[in-house]
């Protein structure tokens, strides 16, 4: 099969053999979502040298319950041993041994077909479209959002951030009852919350240490420095971003003001499948490219553009 | 009056007006301590140009309510508006009209004689030596650990730093039950801890990613580092240092594993004094030299000294 890995800071599509897991279902992929952190992979983050991609939506083509043969479905993309506290817990995407789709140990979605557990899968709801679907991984990590922080109604929150993970942070804070403001640099990016009923803001108007909640969603080392700039004393900060480098940032101003940083990855799908049942107008939009799987290295490059939001790519 | 101020990256001892403040009482100090925030203004931190100092125990000797005079006080540092929400709350210590004491817009403990409102000040139980009196300001910083993370009994945690601050906060923490290992450089240092009961480990152990609760309290960028190596996913870490200059972490650990990074500054006086009236032995040893205040120089040097606990100055 067609699948795509980086190799020297790009990427590049590959044969593969059809992978086969003992115990797992066989996904072939109908679409595959490009994140922040498949960029990162490439330029060196956290060393992985399989087959790329964790956001998808496909169909169980094999498994060993016959029930999920045929269902369309996304896919929670850690992977872990099933014995360990942390697993038996719930928390499977902590355990020390886990596997990550197209992360850690674990070949991923740029391909025509991928393997997970059956205990990973969520069956997407009919009324929910494929373009929407693919966006189920990065919306749940913006419910963690909510799960670890369970904001009031009416919680002061800017969004630092108007990108592909930005917008569904926003999203999902503004229906959680949030007055949500977001930050960012792209009046298009801007525009399309505006329509959603959100404040924005242009990155250069002056900042406010006014906000009780500030998310850090620019993939970027300078979104923390921004991020502290507009939290007040005693607030909280969530950190999404995750990247290949340091962060510079001075934290005096955590320490005088008692900032909380709270640092989020991965989250919940049933909150997000309902999200994109109930409210598809929050993600309209936000695909910005689509291209077959063959063209990857366009469909990086498109994403790498300033003005992307979610390039897809078609096995 | 002899006082104590910051010039050209040194101290000197510079004679000054006795102070007067409409509505505070004049304090007469007896002993001040010397701590890292003092270390880092004289080293630019904070732009501060007034007199040093903000640990103290002193007598009362001028003030507008009579019962006060011939108190012995210690004093939060803290000195809000009084009329904003933050002081009406009770957390004047984040006003943003806000004075601190020889740190921020108000003259400090360094010298002969100091005011704050009486609002500020705490009486010292007779049971509490001057030596242990001037620990109450640091000892409150630590008990701030208590208040804003509430640990179970039973909390595995680890203060990264033996120094001044480590001490306390680890001693508080032990107190609140529990289960407490320090790292640190110093044999002597981590020795005292030993004979409190606490578990300790050298700097060059091999770290262990196990701790519910990680304090850092090193004072030094490459702290944070340490914590985080130390932190179990999903724990928290106290991050108790400021200085002058930027933290460079790398931060994905905390994105990853969904780390707390909480920013802890001033805290509370009654539990710090309690604490020493109840546990004298805790503080025992914890003070390394005293100096004379027209000494300060020496005492800073002193202070400076990796293998230094509390250095103490004496008007």
């Amino acid at each position: 099969m067609k699948a795509v890995v980086a190799a020297h800071g790009a990427v590049k599509v590959v044969d593969r053999p059809r992978p086969v897991r003992p115990g797992e279902a066989l996904v072939r992929v109908r679409l595959a979502g490009l994140c922040g952190t498949d960029l990162e992979i490439v330029r060196g983050y956290a060393g992985f040298r399989g087959i790329l991609g964790h956001e998808f939506v496909g169909v169980v083509e094999e498994s060993e319950s016959a029930t999920w043969v045929g269902c369309r479905v996304v896919g929670e993309i850690n992977v872990g041993c099933g014995s360990c506290s942390w697993c038996r817990g719930g928390l499977e995407r902590h355990c020390p041994e886990r596997t990550v789709l197209g992360i850690v140990g674990r070949d991923g979605a740029f391909a025509e077909w991928l393997t997970l557990p059956e205990r990973n899968l969520h069956e997407v709801p009919e009324a929910v479209p494929d373009e929407a679907a693919v966006l189920t991984e990065p919306l749940a990590a913006a419910y963690e959002i909510l799960e670890q922080t369970r904001p009031e109604p009416g919680t002061r929150v800017l969004v630092v951030g108007d990108g592909r993970l930005g917008q569904l942070c926003a999203a999902a804070l503004h229906r959680a009852g949030c007055r949500v403001t977001v930050r960012g640099k792209h009046r298009a990016k801007l525009a399309r919350l505006e329509r959603l009923g959100l404040e924005t803001r242009m990155i250069d108007a002056r900042s406010e240490r006014a906000f009780d909640l500030v998310v850090e969603a620019t993939g970027r080392p300078a979104g923390l420095r921004d991020a502290l700039a507009h939290s007040r004393p005693r607030g909280t900060i969530v950190l999404k971003s995750t990247y290949h480098g340091e962060h510079g940032a001075n934290l005096t101003a955590l320490v005088v003001d008692e900032v909380t940083l709270v640092g989020s990855r991965c989250g919940p799908f049933p909150p997000a499948l309902r999200h994109l049942t109930e409210h598809p107008e929050d993600v309209e939009g936000l695909v910005s490219a689509r291209f077959p799987l063959e063209r990857a290295t366009e469909a990086f490059a498109a994403a790498m553009q300033p003005g992307s939001l979610k390039v897809l790519l078609e096995p």
